[in-house]
């Protein structure tokens, strides 16, 4: 298997593409709407509204420090799905691979979004490989798209956030985009920082059934935590106030930051949520976050304020105040 | 626009991505889900069982006669949802854009998109953007994951699958890769060919409602008509006997396949099924396909076979017999 490739033949539709689902990805992600081996799978009645998320996977290094681009595409989706409030169904996995990739590298990739799928509980039931000629992708691009159902009782969205909400973050920010940059940039110091990738739909879930009038969720990946709230601020009309210092940064992170000269409130993270709040139950919410392993660091951060420009801002530990805008650079391509 | 490209900023996550997604994915899709702008989308409650199904597209040329990679990616997850006999409740899009790539052809390919998801009656209710480093990817690929429902009355799959079962085809196939191939080889006579992409939901529901016992619907795309049989046979344990002469093909896609060296079983087809039914309901089938526009050429082909080895066998116009294989290269890739 070491020395195997990718070629065209696997995209084919013939005895080659056939071969590649039936030895490596109906094995890995064992199922049996997937063993069907339909261009679709067909699945039970399920009840609530249905939610819907899709991801096109493109992230470099494919491995880096706390994961890779397949445990990466399966936590992004169930994220995104997650934080309606849903409970997860199953995803779909979409392959373009290019012309030569390695076969053993595809199946580390593929088992480690089985493993990624198996422990979230949820089933890849369907899916499609393309293959293009070298030169015409890069090694491989994974798309993946993820159904939950909603109960009736949640509803969270961006409309219900409404000034004096308190602004919740799960715990230390930028961890992902530091592995990635630590990485990228050859650091000696790369080994310090590990991507945060997870999946949230069980810290979601413990935060629902907490009680607390939760308004939205949201999760800070690409953009950070500072897009977050700029999108945040301006799908609710409101703006934002936000402590510098009760924001969580693991001291590595906030130097590699400073060397690099981005803010942390800007870098991609892939295991955290922001959550939007009433005010009164803002410490009962903080408490359900921190009994979670995923929310142990979790801060109450600030609070929307009624600015109508949308303008969010940040009071620093100097007790001055820095407006926090919209990115408009790329300072880290291809983060997820 | 029209000198306008895509640059890194627009996977950014940042201000250019959301202006991106505001002035062109937005307009175009025009629905209230996407128009929420979150990172999933919230449908209605709905019943039945779920199917779900997904397509990478990398099709080249991008615009090709009788379509483009944006109504293929519509109509190509239309069709595997619906071979379900499911009813199509809404699709995603997963764009992943090279550095480069002209506005003014992402904007016509998204109006496309717009349109073929039009005629279908269903909306494109969230996405995702990425965008790749010049010499990383191709101008554009799109991921559409489809969802739909299908009614407890209908059962539809390869198991069902018997011999004695009749094997109908919808139409004149091959006529899709006929069109790519001659683009592609820059023939004089590309004006003649005409790919068949269309969305076959609406003829599913005319089968289905005939009454006639449909055992297996399936569309052949990718390896054609040779390769389907091969599938059905495979996972239903059967084999086939197909008559040459009631396969419907147009003269010239013969003529082409014959100068190229190709048999029109093995060519891709995008806006034709096939379906397998009780045999003494084949006829009222064949009587609803053609009442359809897109079923007019349709034609009973052969019968299911005892053959337990899977063979799919044809008698040629001259009488005699020989197996239509698996492929086993890949005579035409990127095809869809």
């Amino acid at each position: 298997m070491a020395t195997k490739m990718i070629d065209m033949t696997h995209g084919s539709g013939g005895r080659s593409m056939t071969r590649l689902i039936e030895d490596l990805f109906l094995p890995a992600f064992d199922n049996p709407w997937l063993s069907a081996m339909n261009d679709h799978a067909v699945l039970g009645p399920s009840s609530g509204r249905l939610v819907m998320a899709t991801d096109s996977n493109v992230v470099r290094p494919l491995f880096f420090p706390g994961g890779d681009i397949g445990s990466l595409s399966v936590h992004g989706t169930v994220n995104d799905v997650a934080m309606a409030g849903a409970t997860l169904l199953c995803l779909s996995a979409g392959f373009i691979l290019e012309e030569g990739f390695p076969m053993e590298t595809l199946s580390r990739i593929v088992s480690s979004m089985a493993a990624s799928a198996k422990s979230v509980g949820i089933p890849i039931v369907t899916g499609d490989t393309k293959v293009v000629e070298r030169g015409k992708g890069d090694g491989i691009f994974i798309n993946t798209t993820g159904i939950g159902f909603v109960p009736e009782t949640v509803s969270l969205s961006p409309q219900r956030v409404v000034p004096g909400d308190k602004i919740l973050v799960s715990g230390f920010i930028g961890d992902h985009g530091s592995a990635i940059m630590a990485v990228r940039e050859n650091l000696s110091i790369a080994g310090q920082f590990l991507s945060d990738s997870a999946p949230l739909h069980d810290l979601v879930a413990s935060l629902i059934k907490s009680g607390a009038e939760i308004h939205c969720l949201r999760d800070p990946t690409r953009g950070g935590v500072a897009t977050l709230l700029n999108e945040i601020a301006a799908q609710s009309g409101t703006g934002a106030l936000i402590e510098e210092e009760a924001v969580p940064v693991r001291d590595e992170v906030r130097a590699l930051c400073e060397v690099l000269g981005i803010d942390p409130l800007y870098v991609a993270n892939e295991g955290k949520l922001v959550a939007y709040c009433a005010a009164r139950d803002a410490e009962r919410l903080l408490e359900a976050m921190r009994a979670h392993p995923l929310g142990r660091a979790g801060a109450i951060v600030g609070e929307v304020t009624q600015n109508k420009g949308g303008f969010v801002q940040v009071r620093t530990s100097f007790g001055g105040y820095r407006i926090v805008d919209w990115l408009s650079g790329d300072p880290l391509p291809r983060i997820c």
